[in-house]
């Protein structure tokens, strides 16, 4: 099969990159073939050379008969676009780095369907980098930094300081999403946590609940500190000093066996905030279906996050939704400034997110 | 700042892809700075050449000691490691494209986790794609092709045999991660449905129930078409042959409304086989708390994939598990072969699933 781009030829690569064929041939070579641009493509569908751009566009308006004249003149001709020389050419790169660290709690495959959702529709792409157990992001940054991106998300983690110097040195733009700045220099994008644990307190107050119980998440989260400490306050406000907390790692696993835990405390908690809805739905079921209590009768719970299980019949869990649509939109808007080089980083963005009531409490 | 590489000058470009040094400068230019190579950060960091590529790889065998000496002399000398540019000029990329057309389903996050963390243990990036709502896997490949990737992976979706001739000629192979073929020289991945369906009757006819019900995905997809007829053809050889079928389109509010529409049919089902899980947890949520009935007793459900969420008590959702470890490195292996050159696609390989038995029937 005849290839499509001679790699070994420089200026052959650098030419492919639609500018009008060169009737001439430099290298004279007969084993060299000249790839073809997108003006040839046009010439044997019949089309506009703009007509082939659009061919290759989610969203362009165009016909579907135009679109496959294209695609079929571009299969015969051997032609292959090629965004990524052309973003190595014009040193922009269209590929957005997404690292994220926590896959297994639901709430972030929602997000990464948005920022793929979101990326895509201006032009957009998502290199996806999980971060393995056991690894830190600053073990995945450096290969991230391998790749043409024009910028990185981090998703539930943070980054060293180090790293953070590292990324700004290769000129790459790093915001973070869902975690406060651990560094002056990286922007991030996050939901006001503390008035969410705020309007928590305020709720079982009104509900005449005093006996608050905390099931933490990682406790070095920004997300966790954040939402203790606007917890841990409020309720200080309201005379309520002591306050359960039993750690449950974010899971829906860790939040289940917490809430046994928790339970076994004495004086019970009648109230208790789960530091997020993966959480508070394996508490649920633990209260329920091992300890066999009434929810919210027994004792209410609350989550953070509003996930789509949260509102399915068995959990009815009132919830601290986080705004992810704006979140999402916020983090893109930030990232791409800093991209176009209009901001130097350092900012910390708060999206207002709102209680949603269920039966849970 | 000083630009890390010169995109302009080819030849530069070229030689910034780690080949030692040159210490003469051929273009001349003051504008023109040649960028450093990993030798060059070797000998600053005082290390070797090869500790330069482990630092930036994951997972290699390097101490955080040297990593940092490294980075911060990668920083200094504003070295960028490529690995677009390696993949370019080997004509070998390390880019798989991930088409994924249903993320709602919570079993497609827990299937792109899994890609991408296997890919990413053998050295492979996710390019990741999703198919907006309204348009097709046809509309959204070309712009695939347009990144440098080795291979494509397409989930919950097929494709036209025009697209697959396009992607042939294009030289990029794809294979589809649970869709059958529905063209030849396309190689799939997928679980055994047929036997899985079987099982399922099998089972409820062995506790009695003889009223079956199906609750069917998006009638058009492969996986759904399997499902069914394997159901039927099953039942048909226990002499049932009237089954309720109620389409619920693969989601949890499609779930909950077709068990209700299903359960309003006479003679009322007191089986009922979801086609996947997350219709099944729709289902169970509709029959247990809009229709006051006891599952498994009045109706008995089984799902189809296992998915975290089948597992939590408030659930108990009896399934067929599909093997997506084995099922995600199967479909990577192929993938490997074909990009390889050693298979020209075209195979269809199904994996055994096995029932996991739970509450729910």
């Amino acid at each position: 099969m005849a290839s499509a781009m001679n790699f070994n030829a420089m200026p052959v690569f650098k030419r492919s990159i639609d500018s009008p064929a060169n009737s001439h041939n430099e290298n004279g070579g007969a084993a060299r073939r000249k790839p073809p641009t997108s003006y040839d493509v046009a010439k044997v569908a019949g089309v506009s050379q703009s007509a082939v751009s659009r061919a290759f566009s989610q969203g362009a308006s165009i016909s579907k008969k135009t679109r496959a004249a294209v695609m079929e003149a571009a299969g015969a001709l051997d032609y292959r676009p090629n965004a990524i020389a052309r973003s190595l050419i014009r040193r922009r790169s269209d590929i957005v780095g997404l690292v994220m660290a926590d896959l297994t709690n639901p709430f972030y495959p929602e997000v990464l369907v948005k920022f793929t959702e979101q990326l895509q529709a201006i032009g957009k792409r998502v290199l996806l980098f999980t971060v393995p157990p056991n690894h830190s992001i600053d073990d995945t940054l450096p290969q991230v930094l391998q790749y043409q991106v024009g910028g990185v998300v981090i998703t539930s983690a943070t980054m060293s300081s180090a790293m953070a110097e590292i990324c700004q040195r290769f000129n790459v733009p790093v915001v973070l999403f869902n975690r406060s700045v651990a560094v002056d220099s990286v922007s991030a994008v996050c939901c006001d946590n503390s008035s969410g644990a705020k309007a928590i307190v305020d709720f079982f107050i009104a509900r005449g609940r005093r006996r608050l119980g905390f099931l933490s998440g990682d406790t070095d989260a920004s997300t966790n500190i954040e939402r203790e400490a606007g917890f841990r306050r409020r309720a200080a406000e309201h005379g309520i000093h002591a306050i359960e907390t039993v750690a449950g790692g974010f899971s829906y696993e860790g939040g289940y066996k917490a809430a046994l835990e928790i339970m076994a405390r004495r004086p019970r908690p009648d109230a208790l905030f789960a530091a997020n809805d993966v959480m508070a739905l394996g508490a649920l079921d633990a209260l329920r279906y091992q300890l066999g209590l009434d929810v919210p009768k027994d004792v209410a719970v609350i989550g953070f996050d509003d996930i789509s299980a949260a509102a399915w019949p068995s959990y009815k869990l009132t919830t601290f939704r986080q705004p992810i649509d704006r979140m999402v939109a916020e983090t893109i808007r930030v990232l791409g400034e800093e991209i176009e080089g209009e901001d130097r980083g350092g900012r910390t963005i708060q999206i207002a997110g709102r209680l949603i009531e269920r039966g849970s409490a």
